[in-house]
């Protein structure tokens, strides 16, 4: 039996039951119209703790403290949270800047500095503001409306918030997945950063929380692609509190299925958004590789595509080059047979066996001009299904990131 | 004892001892000014031949067809090659139409097919004219002087000709390496190719021979990018004839370590003329890692550095933005101690040990302004050296690339 997941309205990461948020402007980001950059998210209830890591060699001392604070054994009550500087290559004043920064937290919402998480995005290189942080992160007030204030707080050059949640109910008890996420933009001198934090008041067993999340993240995160570079404080994490009330969820059952489900539904989505508004973008790109050889084959080719520069131009200039989706999926290196591929954009095909065939130009022109382009490549050897998600490449993403601010 | 290895006046694929080339102009490419777009390159001494080609899961026939000619047990007299049809995605035509101008090249010179390469580049999924191929080939003259010939027949959105020769003496006999290649730039519909020919009239065991070339290509051709896509055609050959009548070269002693150097430089003047005239590119970014715990790690980190759209838009921006540097070394996931980690653009030090350092910014900008940049990364944990050579990303790029021409 499939439990139905339904959306939650206006769902973001504090509609689980028994999580809370808040946020306030420090004047660590430049400032702005409504802008916020130190944020905080609570549970009273103690979270088991799932997460997933950049996995740069060089890591922001905060990435490095809070995945030591993650865990099967560990539980968390916060995460404290701040943009506009990365805390990365400060040398030996950032784990001790990290630390404080849970330490002040911790303090403020009467948890201990062990249980709270830290998170930084921003300029690599620039040693984290400390007497901000000392003044402002005791005056955020944590409300279980307070999501889409700690949605803004995360966010860097991102046009909008990222937020979902959805619910499903086992035996008369709803429980809830929500989250928030932000995306790669660019402030200078420095690329952003990938940051996701997702909660339920699922009662969830810790080692069944980590697989579903790193099971979620391999089919979400891992598959888009902005600009090919990978930031050294990418962090998504999954509290969860049980706070709804339900029997422990540990895999093998239709909660666990409906719960996995969830978490990779909140997840796409927090992704989608991601590539959605990367920088300089003008529309998502949502390449579906089917007929692979196996779901990996599928999911590494489909991400080829996603993040070939030449695709993301082809499409920014609709043009349905199928010469260079052959190209970027070839780069895959999988096992394929040229003359059994079929592709197609939107729904329109254009190309049979591995040879182009004759199709209305205009209405594959006007596909590649909406907001959204779906591009599919059915290699017809086999069974393996992939997705990704990219944007296209422009002017303004050279403009964006090539603008002299020093 | 080293050998010498000197630079050759208008060094060109010709220049050793026993070739001839030439090209005509067939109605392939655009027509255009004193373009040319079939080259013929030949030896009457019969030649040892190695080769590296594409990794790409997609392949042109005519890669196909020319790898089964390349080996320690093959000939090889002559290579064909044409211009704005890369000969890929056509069906079962394609390998017909690669065997059929192998046939008409080698009528032609009076070889047989079999000791004839053939390469393509151009735009992927249309079938090669080969009514031009029958009628064009037969015209092209070969000569002593037509390696420039040459070089301009395999060029496509190129801006100008990559030639190269070189030369060292052995007990009084002059040996010489020369070489040509095109690279990356756009026809629509379609990326173009990477080709490189490489010539040398010295006496050399096939297997030395392609030792020698696959470790060039690995210093070289494999470490340069300008956009991160790889071509279905993409192809490096060496040609060895002994017509300078020295003795044989099979690795060991002087002449074999000096034939390996000439190899490689001819091979990098080749790559690295590729990298500075890639698409929309205003600059040469060259990339130097040392004091990594290996050679690999340092010519991956470095390849990942140059490859960068973050570096080569900060590059293009003038901004000595070194998180991004750090970043995508960091991408590399080599072993790496960051709190060693020394920055230098051009010989102008910007970290020291990981962290920002006061430095002469209009020092750092001026140098960034320059036709070539050099940024060189010292990890500081090893004797690992490696160098990388990419371009800087511009919105030349976009623009060119997403040009709407169907």
């Amino acid at each position: 039996m499939t439990l139905p997941i339904e959306s939650v309205p206006n769902g973001t990461v504090t509609s689980a039951k028994g999580f809370s948020a808040g946020a306030v402007f420090a004047g660590i980001k430049t400032p702005g119209l409504d802008k916020r950059d130190i944020g905080l998210l609570y549970s009273e209830r103690p979270c088991a703790v799932a997460g997933t890591f950049s996995q740069n060699s060089i890591l922001s001392p905060t990435v490095t403290l809070s995945r030591s604070r993650v865990g099967v054994e560990k539980q968390v009550h916060a995460i404290v949270v701040n943009s506009g500087c990365a805390n990365t290559a400060v040398g030996e004043h950032g784990i001790l800047d990290a630390q404080e920064m849970t330490e002040i937290a911790a303090t403020h919402l009467g948890v201990t500095a062990e249980q709270t998480l830290v998170c930084s995005t921003g300029v690599i290189g620039v040693e984290i503001p400390m007497a901000l942080m000392r003044e402002f992160i005791p005056q955020i007030e944590a409300t279980e409306d307070g999501g889409e204030e700690f949605a803004r707080a995360i966010l860097t050059t991102d046009k909008r918030t990222k937020e979902i949640a959805v619910s499903f109910d086992v035996d008369g008890v709803t429980h809830t997945v929500g989250g928030v996420s932000k995306g790669s933009g660019m402030i200078h001198p420095n690329m952003a950063t990938m940051l996701a934090f997702t909660t339920t008041d699922a009662n969830v067993d810790p080692e069944f929380l980590q697989a579903t999340l790193s099971a979620a993240v391999k089919l979400s995160f891992n598959q888009i692609d902005v600009d090919g570079d990978q930031s050294t404080n990418d962090t998504v994490t999954l509290m969860a509190n049980g706070a709804a009330g339900g029997s422990k969820i540990s895999g093998g059952d239709a909660a666990s299925e409906a719960f996995a489900e969830a978490v990779l539904k909140v997840c796409q989505h927090l992704a989608i958004e991601i590539a959605r508004d990367g920088e300089g973008a003008t529309k998502l790109i949502e390449v579906t590789v089917d007929g692979a050889h196996s779901n990996d084959d599928a999911l590494l080719a489909s991400r080829e595509c996603a993040a070939s520069l030449l695709v993301k131009t082809a499409v920014y200039g609709r043009d349905p080059n199928w010469g260079r989706i052959f190209m970027a999926v070839g780069k895959a290196q999988i096992p394929l047979d040229e003359s059994k591929i079929d592709c197609y954009v939107n729904d329109i095909q254009i190309v049979a066996e591995g040879k182009a065939i004759s199709y209305n130009v205009q209405s594959v022109v006007s596909a590649l001009g909406g907001d959204e382009v779906r591009l599919r490549v059915a290699l017809n050897v086999g069974d393996g299904y992939g997705r990704a998600w990219g944007c296209d490449l422009t002017e303004e993403y050279v403009v964006f990131n090539s603008a002299y601010t020093t």
